[in-house]
């Protein structure tokens, strides 16, 4: 049979971070492509303790059908951790739990875009955002980011020139891939620029609990006094990834479709670990938990950024993130991407090419992603030594 | 702000089913309106022993990320079982794990439909499944529903009238809301126009494992020898329905892009109820739990009958199931169904009044379902004589 796909999913292809994924599972490979958060940050042995007290005390509840907004203890814990943590207000939204944050993104742009209109999004920026986009029929306009965030002018543009624009995506804080956050002068002017224009803006905050230097920036969500921010959050690097437990806060009048569309989408999110996250949230010290990765993290990213100090051509540049998992790299004009990706993982070493995060699929990159997250200490020095190697060959020997 | 909301979801309510289900936490409500499955359905002492084991032994690959496409034992045992008890081929299909059967449909839908585009449905359908379609823009044209299945030439003259038809949704097994099954011969028939027509068929058969009586009809997936057919299941009735496991086979070419879209919506299912089930199916006689299952909603359907039997009166109309979870009455035309839904409201009896599986939102209807799965025995015996009293005053006393 001949199958006629839809327009928007016809020339979509799987993430490319995914299909690396799925190749990492060669052993030899050091896999600083992946997304992971490192194993050390899931709470194995207190998830295992809670979870034999719910299949003791509330089974049924919890393998039965839950409500679509997720379960009630748990929106109003993550209700005041937003406050209080990240100056989320109740009053006006409407917490809501999603299958990971990517269900997040995706439920919003599908209730804010018809097919045709337009995403303003951070270039670079996270893959499955950008393809959630694009598998709901929107198209995404890049604004390039610079070491505090978007160019103002340049967001002030794309704008102006697509009257569709409906939705702003932002990840403010330990940018993925770019590895920085956005000012707080900046964080106002995205906020006045969306107001202005009538966008939502959509702030995703993955990583906002694994600052490991710096100071603290405030939320774009905490400057919303007019209904404009749809703010996403997600357990996946604090408890476990696996479980696909997430959550938004968005106005209630937004808030009360994406129910309607996430209905549609899986009726709820998994019920137990619904259960399981309340339960850590209320019985265990999250914040002592969230202190011992942001100080391993700490501790890996400075071994990498040794190591590229020590080792890599000084032709590359790179970030050096105050926070997050991943580390941004780019290469000089004169060392083609794809031949470096390539001759990495013959020796293999895994990145993830910049090409894969740019919002015109088509557009070049000269960078590449690191993560520190996951590799062994020997991993992550053995690897950047070899991709040092490379630029060295591959820049004639120069530094 | 004055949110502009896409069209799709613009005039999109919350299900029917899922506001009821929310009011049914009222202690003194005999709830008839559930979905849910007996809460005796759910091996929890099992589950729990499964789950430990799973902490002890593989915690961090049960919490850290998985593959889009699901964990690959399960995608085997799943395979094999299909294969066997469904007819499900391997070859040309793909298992896909999905975040219950209801992610399948929705999925199913996106990458089969531009907005526009044209589902044709079984008239009455499962509400879940209809908005699904709405929600992807696609509209829904409705064929009446027999006692032995679709009416075939109306689907004929459906498919005709609708150019833009491109899906054929149907719960050939124990059909929901209406209890009925789709013959063997009704379901060839739908094959052939499928065929000659170039639609393709999502069979949804979350219920094919719950038949008490009666003999098996083969799967339209078992018949699929063109790739016409998705064909999507579920743990939900047999395992656990708050954990969303559900799974779909799909000729290569269809899977492959349902991967793309799952991808963007929530990344990949619930990794440790993946293994979860996968345990299951490798430890433990599943078959003997179905067993189980089957023999209580053969007593509960069987009491729910006798008490109609004998107490409601003649004028009205009821589906008697050999398997799955409802029953499908149908009132005389002199009474009206919303008065119908209301009094039994007020008598703390809730029912699923039949508009809201109407394919036409707006079309009037004289039925309503009774689930027997979740009411204890008592409840089923005094919310169906409180439904009987409520038709004898409607009907003026006459039976």
């Amino acid at each position: 049979m001949e199958y006629q796909i839809s327009d928007k999913l016809k020339n979509m292809k799987p993430s490319a971070i995914r299909e690396i994924f799925k190749s990492l599972t060669d052993p030899r490979i050091i896999a600083f492509a992946a997304g992971n958060p490192a194993a050390e940050s899931f709470p194995a042995d207190t998830l295992a303790r809670l979870s034999s007290e719910i299949f003791e005390k509330e089974a049924v509840k919890a393998l039965q059908y839950g409500i679509t907004e997720g379960y009630p203890p748990l929106r109003a814990l993550l209700e005041e951790r937003l406050a209080s943590r990240f100056g989320v207000k109740k009053e006006g939204n409407t917490l809501l739990v999603v299958t990971g944050g990517q269900q997040g993104i995706e439920l919003t742009c599908k209730v804010m875009c018809n097919e045709g209109d337009v995403v303003i999004a951070e270039n670079p920026s996270f893959i499955g955002a950008l393809n959630a986009f694009r598998s709901n029929g929107a198209r995404v306009v890049g604004v390039p980011l610079e070491e505090d965030g978007m160019n103002i002018e340049a967001l002030e543009a794309a704008v102006r020139a697509n009257p569709r624009a409906k939705l702003l995506y932002t990840i403010p804080t330990f940018h993925n891939p770019a590895g920085i956050s956005t000012s707080f002068a900046k964080r106002k002017q995205i906020y006045e620029v969306a107001k202005k224009h009538g966008l939502v803006i959509l702030e995703d905050n993955p990583y906002g609990e694994l600052r490991f230097s710096g100071e603290e920036i405030p939320t774009i969500k905490s400057l919303d006094t007019d209904g404009l921010v749809v703010y996403c959050g997600s357990f996946s690097k604090v408890l476990s990834a696996g479980m696909r437990i997430g959550f938004l806060s968005a106005p209630d009048e937004v808030a009360a479709k994406i129910v309607v569309a996430k209905q549609v989408e899986d009726v709820h999110t998994n019920q137990f670990f619904q259960m399981l996250c309340a339960a850590y949230l209320q019985n265990c010290d999250i914040d002592a938990h969230i202190a011992g990765i942001r100080a391993l993290y700490k501790r890996k990213s400075a071994l990498m950024l040794k190591t590229l100090d020590e080792n890599m051509p000084s032709v590359v540049r790179y970030t050096r993130p105050e926070g997050g998992l991943f580390l941004w790299c780019t290469l000089p004009d004169g060392i083609a991407l794809d031949g470096f990706v390539q001759s990495a993982l013959e020796r293999f070493v895994a990145v993830v090419p910049g090409t894969a995060f740019n919002c015109d699929e088509s557009a070049p990159s000269q960078s590449f992603r690191l993560t520190y997250a996951t590799p062994t200490d020997e991993q992550i020095v053995t690897g950047v030594k070899i991709l040092s190697e490379i630029v060295k060959e591959k820049n004639g020997g120069n530094r």
